[in-house]
């Protein structure tokens, strides 16, 4: 009998004496013992805002991701402990490669992006600079920092340790502590994975903490630096919504809800068509993955009128060898339902969707003998002639291996149906047709978190329907629960407050890391590509003499190159283009001379020049112009042991000191000599 | 007798029977009837969501922009009209300006954001392609479409016209139609205004609706796709967010409510500083203007222990003699409270604060007898000498004019101090020291939406610490209401849906109109340059010879230019560099040799290179390689009547077809020819 405990403010706490037993779904055996013990929500609170807080806090968003990267590899090295205990949950290995790998994946990929699209530093800036001032004095600039609280992270029986991860990697990335509470049906399981966490001593004191049971009174003692991250059926999400604590205190509350996904056959997928045969195969998976207990599940097929037949005698001739059973079977491809209570509960539903549809294939009566003791279901399909009257087909979902067949007429028919689940987590999409795939965008998109557009070209790499990926949005609206979470940084947005800062260029400089124009210049004590990483200054800034540029230079040029636009080369076309005074040096010729003008030839630390931002050419310059180079350290970012990438704002003035270009300008620059 | 009617569903509705008589704060005389009409609160929002929404959704942003500019330009033009109104309200003209020309100004520059930074379409592009797949056939991108509802505005008193515009212009821009309903207190004055813009003609049909007067069942019709926007006390935002319909469809709910904003008098302002007395200056002004009746005023002033006298003499010397009176009378410097109701509230707040908090100037007792008839009090300074024990002065808001001083030990108490309002729209810092503007911000920018720092520098162009700007998001956590509106298009977001499309780059090209890299390829009958906007085609694309570069290119563009770095001149220094094989050619040889192979040299349509973004250097080139240049249409943007912008995809690959570099292109067509 497994006893998963508690993590609280520091200290392991066994199950008490109101523990729950758990019952096992494949055989109706007591499987665990969890919950029941007094835990001091107070206490966990203060730890986490305390002392896991400021710790995380402390860090800079690569620290943080840098740890994200190392727990992940650690987990990925004890995977096995994890698969072993897998199958207690009903599920088969390969449903625990979506729970176990797809958690770990996650993990890893908000360590990436964190590395990647964050700063090396604690305040994250979103968005351009905003003039708000016609000298540049005052300036906006909008930035996100951690929220100062807790998140309470309240996951789903059917994903134990994806539901944790996915939560934990871009809250801990935001620099924010959570309190994981995991659905005791399979609290086990995230247990087990929360205690290599811990094992690991890879996270600061009072970042993580565990709750096994019921959380008491905890919701009620959040406040407005909070977020509350449910994921789970849409009556207990607007149970939890409803709280009057975090609806006086606008605590922030994301959910993801179960919903009635749908997915379309377009109007071009004849049976003969590879669009045809991917839906079949994807609804087949939808179905029967994880026995059909995933929030993103396809509920609702919806289909061509004329390929009704086709697609239920397609799917119903896939889904009756299924293999159902025991989910450490090797031959088994389905396993159980969470729970006998899981089971009843579909069962239920399934009555409910009765008077609406008939069945094709599956039910509770084809399900064998011998498998009558677990919570077993085989896959179930049925289908709804008159989804137009029908009501229960678009609102009602039994969580399980059921999926609903219903026909459309003409493609806005098909968009107005899957728009009346009343808000999805996904819907997706079979059509090699780029038009219908705009339309049924255009139509529907805004009922939809996730649309998911297949075709044979992508078909060959498609990750699927189901599965959300940590770098896109997974939430949607109404029915959905309105929340949203992963979709890259975005998700670490949840966990930090955005704020709108005003003020003059040094102020904001010196609180993004960032030289803004109009900020200071340094200037350094030497050439700065002479300079290291660690010795460039933000605001360290090279003037360069000038050049002037003569009408020989640019035909010269204008040769070499081969670009004899006439704009360059003859003066009335030239003075003909609505943009020019008459011949004008090249774009790519200035570039050219500011990088004569500002590189130092000489070996040093700044090795390489690998790209350019935001060219700007602002005026023309004629021959006889002389132009000249502020070069200005904006941004240094370690990338390597070794390298980072310094990044510099460049700008080109003329004789009369009128900016004829503006660039960032990237660098990679050894990190010391 | 002003009597300001509904619009609904098409028909303007008068008062009722039951209207309400609104009492003039200026003089106790009633000015108004207002509202007290059964309005079918299903009809209007029939009507929105079947006439209102899918006219706007027709329209691309940048036709929705043009609308909302040609609007704002029509409002000017009879702004008069409402400044002949604005005393009533007991506002002074230069009150007025905020609330008039502020709501125009807003109209204006979202108008200019939606052409500037929203594209010439249906969908918005949020954020860059996500590669969900090796080989680039199954891909990510998060877009943006007009939610299908109605946004229900539920607005303040405090500022009737700029209320009512700042939410109408980011939802209209959306393309989602909306139904105000301002406070009846001055609801003849956003009458006024909405009805010139229905007089304009400029809206379409069903896209705004008006109700003076009670809501009442509205609440329980919305769903999935609609918005609630509200801005007001934080007990009437709660009671609305706790609504169980609203619950209950995760309809959005933004609320901006009064906070208890900060002010920081830095540790270095001392008063002979310039940020001392703008300080000074400035909350003078949050104190007075609109009599205190802002929600971002200054409620309370956290200044050093030592400089406590200072600042309570140096703004007691001001506020004494600010001359309070008739608002349209030319010497008024404050006017009345919005209604003698309101006067009342405040006073009871006032005496909340009592307990924890000294009087240093004003309180009602300090009225003259000639205006105890209207809603006037005197500007009101309190001082609270401890603040860490006091509850009140960081919960209580009198919502007029009136403030509290407090002192602080050093910056980290200062900071904590402002946090402890709980979550505000704004604080500000004034200092001239960029470390404890950094400081501040970590220590307190998770609990503020908008930080204001203010110093000598931006002092002359600065907007002021209580105006919100439409370029910063306005909103604060916790007690703040947890919302955010305006910041640009994140304000316009607030009325879409994100949805994360996912499917091959075909797919995502269609939806998009934005070529995505892997789509096909279109070759069109003549060189892209010779082809006008209305002729190219997103995925055109041209295909160059190659050329080889050689070292004498490498070296002659060297000496041409005078950029001769190591890398191009020296094979043993180049070979030591970690990232090159030996001598490589300039990274600017190549884009400029690029812009020979693909330039058409004659006069057309194409008339000049603008700019160009995220090149990137992708892998060195050495003399003896061949490079050849790919060109694609990706993105066009109408600029004017006569030019529009288009951007293309560049890569330059070699002579064994590896990508070298990458970049986009932008360049200036003429419209037609």
């Amino acid at each position: 009998m497994l006893k998963p405990q508690s993590y609280a403010a520091g200290h392991w706490i066994a199950p008490g004496d109101t523990a729950t037993t758990v019952i096992g779904p494949v055989d109706g055996q007591p499987v665990a013992l969890a919950g029941g013990s007094d835990l001091d929500m107070q206490a966990m609170l203060d730890h986490a805002r305390n002392t896991g807080g400021p710790a995380l806090r402390a860090m800079t968003f690569h620290e943080r991701a840098k740890m994200l990267k190392a727990l992940a590899a650690y987990l990925d090295g004890r995977k096995e402990e994890l698969y072993a205990i897998n199958p207690a949950t009903g599920a088969t290995r390969r449903d625990g490669g979506i729970d176990i790998e797809g958690g770990i994946g996650t993990m890893f990929l908000f360590a990436s992006k964190g590395r990647r699209e964050m700063p090396d530093g604690h305040v994250y800036i979103d968005g351009e600079i905003e003039q708000l001032s016609r000298k540049g004095t005052f300036l906006g600039q909008h930035i996100a920092v951690p929220l100062q609280g807790v998140a309470v992270h309240i996951n789903a029986f059917n994903f134990p340790v994806w539901g944790m991860l996915e939560k934990l990697a871009p809250t801990l990335l935001a620099g924010v502590p959570a309190i994981v509470k995991p659905a005791t049906q399979t609290s086990y399981l995230t247990e087990a994975c929360f205690r290599m966490m811990i094992e690991s001593g890879l996270l600061p004191e009072g970042a993580v903490q565990l709750i096994v049971g019921r959380t008491g009174d905890l919701l009620d003692r959040l406040g407005a630096q909070d977020v509350v991250s449910f994921t789970g059926s849409a009556d207990t999400a607007n149970m939890l919504r409803s709280n009057p604590n975090l609806l006086r205190n606008s605590t922030r509350f994301l959910a993801e809800q179960d919903s009635l996904n749908a997915a379309i056959l377009g109007p071009d997928a004849d049976p003969d068509s590879p669009e045809f045969a991917q839906f079949i195969k994807e609804a087949v998976t939808e179905i029967t993955a994880k026995a059909g207990q995933k929030c993103t599940a396809m509920r609702r097929l919806i289909v061509p009128q004329a390929q009704m037949e086709n697609v239920a005698k397609a799917l119903s001739d896939k889904l009756e060898n299924i293999v159902l059973g025991d989910p450490s079977a090797k031959e088994t491809r389905m396993g159980a339902l969470a729970s006998l209570d899981q089971k009843a509960d579909v069962l239920a539903r399934l009555e409910a969707l009765a008077a609406e549809t008939r069945l094709i294939c599956g039910g509770p009566d084809a399900l064998t003998d011998n498998l009558s003791n677990g919570a077993f279901l085989p896959p179930t399909l049925l289908a709804c002639d008159d989804p137009d009257t029908a009501t229960a087909v678009h609102a009602v979902e039994a969580f399980g291996p059921v999926s609903t067949l219903m026909p459309y007429r003409d493609l806005a028919h098909a968009a107005q149906l899957a728009n009346r689940g009343g808000g999805s987590l996904v819907s997706s999409l079979f059509t090699n047709d780029p038009q219908v795939a705009r339309d049924v965008t255009l139509a529907a998109a805004a009922w939809h978190g996730r649309l998911y557009i297949m075709n044979r070209t992508a078909a060959a790499e498609a990750t699927g329907h189901g599965s959300p990926l940590p770098h896109m949005v997974h939430g949607g609206p109404g029915r959905a629960g309105g929340g949203e979470e992963l979709g890259g940084i975005r998700g670490v947005m949840h966990y930090m407050q955005r704020t709108a800062i005003q003020g003059s260029p040094d102020i904001l400089t010196a609180i993004t890391s960032t030289w803004i124009k109009g900020s200071a210049e340094i200037t350094g004590p030497q050439h700065p590509f002479q300079r290291t990483f660690t010795e460039i200054e933000i605001g360290e800034t090279l003037h360069t003499g000038s050049r002037t540029v003569t009408l020989d230079d640019i035909e010269h040029f204008a040769h070499f190159t081969g670009d004899t636009f006439y704009a360059h080369m003859d003066e009335d076309a030239a003075k003909a283009n609505p943009f020019f005074p008459g011949r004008v040096a090249h774009g790519y010729l200035l570039l050219s001379f500011a990088a004569g003008l500002f590189v130092q030839p000489d070996p040093g630390p700044v090795l390489a020049n690998t790209g350019l931002n935001g060219l700007s050419f602002q005026k023309p310059v004629s021959p006889g112009d002389a132009i000249k180079v502020r070069l200005t350290c904006k941004r240094k970012t370690r990338r390597t042991d070794s390298y980072g990438e310094v990044a510099w704002n460049v700008t080109l003035t003329n004789q009369d000191d009128d900016q004829v270009a503006e660039y960032e300008l990237l660098t990679m620059v050894s990190y010391d000599r």
